[in-house]
């Protein structure tokens, strides 16, 4: 083994379903000197990063933080601590990751209720309202706001209307959504949400901010059962994230210091500028693939600028011209999964990565490639 | 929330229980592009990372990789994934990280019989014996190589002697241990092995090499039951990991490059030097403490050379001279936990932290604080 050489990534520029781009000043905090995770210094970094995580989350729950673990390690977080055996959670299913939440509540013992909806399409909030009537003594509805897979933005106002003052939970996906769209965590009536860093944040993958209304607190409190993960039991590692700051489990130093700069750039930028130039670049994508006869496959109207998914025109096999997008041009796209898998494409246009120069670099090395 | 400084750390010496100074070429590691984790240039990267682990672990176990989490992650990786609701688990517990493999096993579902020795001792082989005599039928026997909460070094070599051909497993806590004193997992016939980056290996917290062994991996293949994470199932892992490089989590890019460097310097120096470095220079830094008429914890011949824990002498209260010690030297020393709370202190020389330099460094610092 001795002899390997140093790991020097090539030139990219990512825009597929994530990682997103990363800003230099992030990167470069990843690289600042090692502390300990108890060091007083330190813990007043955790402090900031939680305050920067509820202005972003739009929410004031004191339960705010970064999950040790990338985006699913957020969702197991998210449904494994309010879960118990025999529950009933009522699940949105329209793409990978409402079935990957339906798995893990499984995993955590629930019956779960499946809303399934073809892919692309949103779960209509009549769906939900019926499944609440159906099932009057859920533990939680689950949907994603912003699904990877399909491009699809799921409304989420109206369904915390219709679980504002019941005893069940409104728990949302917002990986891919955070600081790419408009989140209000608290006027929406959400009781938990989790995202990643690598998507609308800009920020490496490892970890998974997470914010818990009071709501879910007391429902984590009022557990019958032992939560199945110790790892990432929320009673245990909010003593470390809020006052009493007792050890659990090692913070990841060098990724929370990547996320503290991150978040100081959204803040810097602004969440509704950040917004708003996720909205227009998007668009403008979307337009010049509709211009290239390729068929959007998200359902019109709840389309996400961040991530589009479309099938690519004609007989254009998907794979190959993926390949050569990024030996040839250093571009790095996603291809569809599930059953987009074969002839889709998902481009990210996310955080960094949400600019007019690389649409127009996108089209363009596509273009040659396609005439070439 | 605008307004939120550059996180500058302070200069630490970081000689506690983890993290452990890093090299500034790790560190850097961490700051390079991001790029993909399906780029084939990535995979690559964690193919090599997996190839150095098997060197690092003394393995040729195919399933070897790093958990998208730290150290406890890895704990939970292991235990979760061979043990089903029922089944019965032997958890030598002699300090805090058995006790939680023991939690751990528990919330799988596990019947857990708990060994448990006085906090400093090991777990005599002959106890370990009979337990296994005592319960034919166990899915485990479980110990911690190196008791990071109390400095004892368990012998593993006979366990693994008792269990060979067996139906049993032998699962080890490495997270203290690997790179810093002989572990030799397919000699001593262990079959799951976890550990963490932030200790010998001096790389970032965050992440946690892990090993199954073909046993571990039948045994995997032939549960019942579904894992109860969806995030650390190996069986979905590997699939990432292995040959099919299949989408499961985005992987902790960063990270990964930073252990990727870790490892490359670990190799450098060659495993042996390094573990030759540790037990010479913890001799030495235990001697400058008994001269101190500190008294140390562990078990007198099977002290670990990497982690000291001691009381400290006379009527010294710890935590406000652990407190000056930071405030005034910039020096990191662990306080002691559980039943050596408020009375002891846990001083790590791990990884780049073991030197002749940094003992004498640490000793002249409290000398002056005790004088002073």
């Amino acid at each position: 083994m001795e002899g390997v050489s140093v790991a020097s990534p090539p030139e990219r520029l990512l825009l597929g379903p994530g990682p997103s781009p990363v800003h230099t000043r992030v990167l470069e905090a990843q690289a600042r000197a090692m502390v300990g995770h108890l060091d007083p210094w330190f813990l007043e970094v955790t402090d900031q990063i939680a305050d920067m995580l509820r202005t972003v989350f739009r929410t004031h729950n004191q339960l705010t933080y970064a999950v040790s673990g990338t985006g699913s390690a957020g969702m197991e977080t998210a449904v494994t601590n309010v879960v118990e055996p025999g529950d009933t959670v009522i699940v949105g299913v329209n793409g990978v990751f409402g079935g990957r939440i339906a798995d893990t509540a499984q995993r955590a013992g629930a019956d779960v209720v499946a809303l399934e909806e073809p892919w692309g399409r949103i779960v209509p909030v009549e769906r939900v309202a019926s499944a609440i009537k159906a099932h009057p003594g859920a533990k939680l509805v689950a949907l994603v706001h912003a699904e990877t897979s399909t491009g699809a933005h799921q409304p989420l106002e109206e369904v915390g209307e219709l679980l504002r003052g019941t005893d069940t939970l409104f728990l949302v996906d917002a990986v891919t959504s955070l600081a790419g769209v408009p989140l209000e965590v608290d006027a929406w009536g959400i009781d938990i949400v989790y995202s990643g860093t690598q998507k609308c944040l800009s920020v490496p993958p490892g970890l998974a901010p997470i914010t818990f209304s009071a709501k879910a607190e007391d429902v984590v409190e009022r557990r019958s059962s032992t939560v199945r993960s110790w790892y990432l039991d929320v009673s245990a590692v909010r003593r470390y994230w809020g006052g009493e700051r007792a050890y659990h489990h090692t913070a990841p130093i060098s990724a929370l210091l990547g996320l503290h700069e991150g978040l100081r750039m959204v803040l810097e930028e602004g969440l509704e500028t950040r917004w708003a130039r996720h909205a227009e670049v998007g668009a403008l994508f979307q337009e010049h693939v509709q211009d290239r006869d390729a068929e959007l496959l998200a359902q019109e109207g709840h389309r996400l600028p961040q991530l589009t998914t479309f099938a690519l025109p004609g007989d254009v096999e998907e794979a190959p011209l993926r390949a050569r997008l990024l030996a040839e041009h250093g571009i790095e796209v996603g291809g569809g999964l599930g059953t987009f898998a074969g002839r889709a494409w998902r481009v990210g246009l996310m955080g960094e990565g949400a600019t007019h120069a690389n649409v127009d670099r996108l089209l363009d090395a596509v273009d040659d490639l396609l005439e070439g």
